[in-house]
C-alpha cells in the first residue's frame, strides 16, 4: 500500500504527527505536496478538497489517501494507520486507549496553537498580541504543567512497558509526545527548563524516541523540515517563562 | 451491558453527546454523578480520576465505564458505542468517516467554548470579557458559517442517504448535529436567525432528530437538563450578533 499524504508543505504542524508514524514504519509514502513542489501540490490539495470528487471530503488537512480511503483529521488518520503499521494495539481495549491518549494530545496542541493564536487562526500573532501574552501565562502557569503531568503520570502507571505509553512496545503516542517535548522545546524553551525536571519519563521518552533508526534517519533528512514561525510550536520569547 | 456514564451532573456540556445516544439507542445506562446525588457522585468521580485505582487513567470527563472498560474523550466514547448501539456503521470506512465527522464537531465545540473562554477556562468569563468579545466576533462571522456550511456541505452530498450525515440511517453524527444545533440557537440566537436560512439541510435534520421517539421522551424529561449559563453553550447578548 502507498499512502498519500496531503498537509502543508512548509510546516511540521499537525502533518507531522502522521509523517513521524509513517517514517518509523518505514512505510511507502508520498508527502503530495511536498513532491510536486510548493505550487502545485498544494493546488492538488486544494482542489482534492474543495472540488466535486469527493464524496467524504475532509474539513481542513492533514489527511491521508490509502487506496480507495481518503482519512482526515490527525488522531482519526493515526487510528487508522496505527493497527497497520504495529504502532498500537491490535486489541480493542489497547487501540481505544491509544487512540484515548493521542485526542488528549490534540487537547494539547490546541492549548499550544492558541498561546499565539488566542482570537483568531485568520489574524496575525502580531494582531493578536496583547491576548496572546495572557493565553500563554495560562498555558505556562496551567495548562503545560496540567497536561505533561497527566502524560508523565500515564508512563509511571504503565508498570512492564518500559517506558512506553501503551503497553510494552512502540506506539504512535510515543511518537506524539516526542514531538510535543521537541516542539516545547523549542517553543518555550525557558518553561521547558523549570518543567522538565517534574517529566522525567517523559524526557527520557523523547530521548529514546529520537535514537530510534527510523526516527533517528528522518530527523537528519531533509524531509524533516525544521520548526519555524508558521508552524503550531513558535518561538515568541515573550510568551515564555 | 449497563453503562456508567461519569460527566458533571449540572450542565449538558460534553457529556450530553454521549446522553444523547444511549437514550436514543435505549440503552441501560447509568448517570453516575447525577443518580448518587450531586456530592456523592461527584466525589464517586474524582476518586476515580485521581485515585490510584486505575492503570489507565482519564484525563477528564466525560468517561464511561463499560464491563472492564474505562473509556475517555467525548468522541472516543461514541466511536466505541456507535457499533454496539447501532448508531454507526458496522464497516470500517463508515466507522472512520462517522469518527472523522465527530472530531469537526469536536473542534467546532472548541469554537464555541472558546467564544466565552477565550483565555483559561479557569478564569470566570466577566475576567475574559474583552478578549471574548473580540474571539466571538471571529466566531460569529468566520468559523461558524465556515463548520455549519461544512456540515451543510456533508449533508448535501450524502445523495441518497435520506438526510442522515453518514449512510442512509441515523448515526451519532446526526445526535450531535442536532445538539450543536440546539445548542447554537440557545447561545447565539441572532446568529442563528442570519446563518440558519444558508443551512437547510442541517436544520431539517435538528428537527427530525427532535421528533425520533427516542430522543423525544428524553427532551420531554428530568434528564435533559436545560441549557444553562455553566455549560459550552452560553447566551452572552454581546458575544452574538
Amino acid at each position: 500500500m502507498r499512502y498519500e499524504l496531503f498537509y502543508w508543505p512548509s510546516i511540521q504542524g499537525r502533518g507531522e504527527f502522521v509523517r513521524l508514524a509513517l517514517e518509523q514504519a518505514g512505510a511507502d509514502y508520498v508527502d503530495v505536496a511536498r513532491r510536486r513542489g510548493h505550487g502545485l501540490g498544494m493546488a492538488e490539495m486544494t482542489r482534492l478538497m474543495e472540488g466535486p470528487g469527493l464524496d467524504r471530503p475532509p474539513f481542513a488537512p492533514p489527511f491521508l489517501r490509502a487506496g480507495r480511503l481518503m482519512i482526515a483529521q490527525t488522531a482519526n488518520i493515526l487510528h487508522y494507520l496505527g493497527a497497520r503499521l504495529g504502532l498500537a494495539p491490535k486489541a480493542e481495549p489497547g487501540r481505544l486507549w491509544a487512540h484515548q491518549l493521542q485526542l488528549t494530545v490534540e487537547d494539547l496542541i490546541v492549548d499550544i496553537h492558541d498561546t499565539h493564536h488566542p482570537i483568531a487562526a485568520s489574524l496575525y500573532y502580531e494582531d493578536q498580541r496583547p491576548e496572546a501574552l495572557r493565553r500563554a501565562r495560562f498555558f505556562t502557569e496551567e495548562r503545560a504543567p496540567e497536561l505533561l503531568g497527566y502524560f508523565e503520570h500515564v508512563l509511571e502507571r504503565n508498570r512492564g512497558g518500559r517506558g512506553h505509553a501503551v503497553g510494552r512496545s512502540l506506539s504512535y503516542v510515543d511518537l506524539s509526545l516526542f514531538q510535543i517535548v521537541a516542539g516545547l522545546r523549542y517553543g518555550f524553551p525557558a518553561m521547558m527548563e523549570r518543567l522538565e525536571p517534574r517529566i522525567p519519563r517523559l524526557v527520557e521518552l523523547h530521548g529514546r524516541v529520537a535514537q530510534r533508526p527510523g526516527i533517528a534517519a528522518y530527523l537528519a533528512s531533509a524531509r524533516r523540515l525544521p520548526f519555524n514561525q508558521n508552524g503550531i510550536f513558535r518561538h515568541y520569547p515573550e510568551l515564555d517563562d
